[in-house]
């Protein structure tokens, strides 16, 4: 495919919508890839799989403040919009439209909804949306997947991952959609929403991308001091040695576990979780019997870094 | 336009789909109008309505699970499929489409849902569905109006509601919805959700339609003895009487909730709940100023009622 133009940037949601019906209406097939921005070769490579499933490639921009809690990083989250368009022309086939909405919950018409700020009850789970005043009150929850490992200690986060989707889906309305397996818990509670309510959208799940020396690329990498950076290469070393000791035959969890907590919190890590799950229903193994996912979060320094590897014995 | 031949009937989701998309691809608009069966009045006043705002109209019967908690009714909620079609034929313009579907949340994968029945936790609600071991986990939750009202004694229903319009809005992909405004806090449920989630449907409130003698048409009607009728004719008499009253310039709610208590408690019903609540917010109100809803259920035997009206000063 020859390289593309720049990409449309469309930034009103009834345009994007109108975009995208025309476009099917002749014949397209539309693959959508959602980002927050600040876009790395992980990314990128989402786009590259997108291309194999579609003939128009969509990218949405759009740092969804639902699914950050107010003392999470949402206002130290980075972004580098001329930087992503400029990434964006160098993928081969390019990308047709970046949608870059300003605000997908202010629907200017916050009188209707009430008291505005919504008054939190209980164990009710509160992200920057509820403190906005902005009166949007919908959220899609997949009550199962949503609730182990990131879930632990991001109690918002993937309601407001499955709600911005879900939205993202009905204003781009397309045929597929392209998530990265480094975001494993995200990519499967994906999965599940779009087949509980019956999206008619293909989700893709693309392989981890990484750097040469093994760190798996994320946007918060850029918030690693070189020595903390140095010290993150223990995730994927930790989880390779792992997934060697599973195929010698170690199949007991914990010992498998104990062998990752140990490697990262020797390199001066602060294990979040350490869980290896089903690869579908995400439930905790005590022994690797049929495919397993082994899902790490741990901290260096102030970032939280997320990895996973797939061992299928 | 001329009566039309018999709805095409469809069970299966992906052909539903089809349909929709074969129809609108042909430039036709397509309203749904989603019901539980057992058609009566107020469900073909719906289908006119939906007349005004589309050129086809698909109308959905099923009766959902995922609204019912484990000690409603939904095994004894009334049905009688070839009724429905016979009174189908008889509403001026006909239907396009029934859309009635054998089970919506039976995905054929049960195993990959973990271990099928959800342990239910704390005060999490529980529907038919978590019942069923089907694996289905994902819902739409309209957090703020799906509290009060109705909410306070079915807790999974509009929940349930949310989660099922959602799939068939998926399944059906429509250009107008219709709502009876005799469910008004669904309507609002609905209103909000389209809204929250950015599904490009309108969705169209329709007027409640009565019997002669004033009693709100419902399915559950059929389960009245005599007696029970004549006695839930209370209903609407006292929201009528409270009506005239607020008008008459009494506009404390509380006044007016105790006429309409006392009048329904007197004629034998028992009140689960009246309140005089905002039209958007469904909040309640101590004093009537501004557009605000009247809404009652109550208990004549086994038979739960509900009835509202508006009351625009």
């Amino acid at each position: 495919m020859a390289p593309k133009e720049s990409p449309l940037i469309i930034r009103d949601k009834n345009q994007m919508r109108k975009w995208s019906r025309t476009m099917r209406s002749q014949g397209n097939i539309i693959a959508l890839v959602p980002t927050m921005g600040y876009l790395h070769q992980g990314h990128l490579s989402l786009i590259n799989e997108a291309h194999k499933h579609a003939n128009l490639v969509a990218v949405s921009i759009y740092v969804n403040p639902g699914q950050f809690s107010p003392n999470e990083d949402l206002s130290t989250y980075p972004s580098d919009f001329q930087g992503d368009i400029q990434k964006l022309l160098s993928v081969p086939g390019g990308v047709d439209v970046v949608f870059n909405p300003i605000n997908l919950y202010d629907y200017g018409e916050i009188d209707s909804g009430g008291e505005g700020v919504v008054v939190v009850e209980g164990d009710q789970v509160v992200s920057c949306i509820e403190k906005s005043g902005l009166g949007h009150e919908t959220w899609v929850r997949v009550e199962k997947l949503e609730k182990g490992l990131c879930g632990m200690s991001r109690p918002v986060f993937f309601r407001g991952v499955a709600t911005i989707v879900t939205k993202l889906f009905n204003i781009v309305e397309p045929d597929v959609a392209v998530f990265g397996k480094k975001d494993y818990q995200q990519w499967r509670v994906i999965q599940r929403m779009v087949r509980d309510l019956d999206f008619s959208i293909k989700v893709i799940g693309s392989e981890i991308t990484r750097e040469n020396d093994g760190l798996a690329m994320s946007s918060r990498n850029v918030h690693l001091s070189p020595e903390e950076r140095e010290k993150a290469l223990s995730i994927n070393k930790s989880l390779s040695r792992a997934k060697s000791a599973a195929k010698d035959g170690q199949v007991q969890c914990e010992k498998l576990k104990n062998l990752v907590i140990q490697c990262i919190t020797e390199a001066g890590g602060i294990i979040d979780y350490a869980e290896i799950v089903d690869q579908h229903s995400l439930e905790k193994k005590e022994f690797i019997k049929g495919p397993v996912v082994f899902c790490v979060a741990a901290w260096f320094g102030k970032v939280r870094l997320i990895d996973n590897m797939e061992i299928n014995l």
